[in-house]
């Protein structure tokens, strides 16, 4: 499962290095679905991510702070930071947590830790996805989604 | 990793119910980016998870045959017949095979098994997360990605 988080890191540091050649008013332009902007996207996939594995530890969450953070490096820093955090977690992580119970400080019902973990895969490349799209309405190639031929195995 | 399946399968029906309530024209129509229609990449998850998996066992790959089947219900009907197939598979599945190397008839390069169970996971969930930007297109409410709060643990 941690291959998985390996995978969404990597991927999503492609993505930070794509946005290198578009414009600031393109990365934060309201596009239609989604979470509404390539550059938010991102943040947003950083920020949930950190926050559930927070709350898979019982420490409290970092409040969203997007609109003090609205440039490409900015939102790119904030990733590096979360996912350090995170990785340090998961070296710790066992399929023992798999079954054991937590409660987000944001949601009412408790959930699985190994039901977290797998919801942030998803959240992760499910977002990622839809960046795909909004690069090729840009007409521009997007990072590759293969999880093959990343030397991750 | 099984639970990832399951919830790619979970929401894949999801989707399928979900363009019940939109024109053939619309499903076929050719859009920007992923795998350019949504009824497509319905097939094409469908059709690549099955391709992976088949090659993990050393079975033929099943050729193509979109072409023969612009329906909902027949992509419905193809998608159901992969899954179980690929369902009777994963029941037999071991960690060991995780490191264990095979090369798919399509592909120059090995991987291990573990690499391409990812990636077959991964592929599915970024082509979803594509159909819900094409959902807001439409103007409706695409089916949520959550995997938190389906019953999967």
């Amino acid at each position: 499962m941690i291959k998985m988080f390996q995978y969404n890191w990597m991927v999503r540091e492609e993505w930070f290095t794509w946005c290198e050649q578009v414009s600031t008013e393109e990365l934060l332009r309201t596009r239609i679905g989604g979470a509404g902007s390539i550059l938010y996207t991102l943040y947003h996939i950083a920020d949930v991510e950190c926050s559930w594995i927070r709350s898979i530890q019982g420490m409290p969450d970092i409040p969203e702070n997007y609109a003090s953070c609205r440039t490409l490096e900015q939102v790119r820093a904030i990733s590096a930071d979360r996912i350090n955090e995170t990785k340090k977690f998961l070296h710790t992580w066992s399929d023992a947590f798999d079954t054991e119970i937590v409660t987000a400080s944001w949601m009412k019902d408790p959930f699985t830790k190994g039901e977290i973990l797998r919801h942030v895969i998803a959240h992760g490349i499910h977002h990622t996805g839809q960046l795909s799209i909004w690069a090729r309405e840009l007409g521009l190639q997007p990072v590759s989604a293969n999880f093959i031929g990343r030397g991750l195995f």
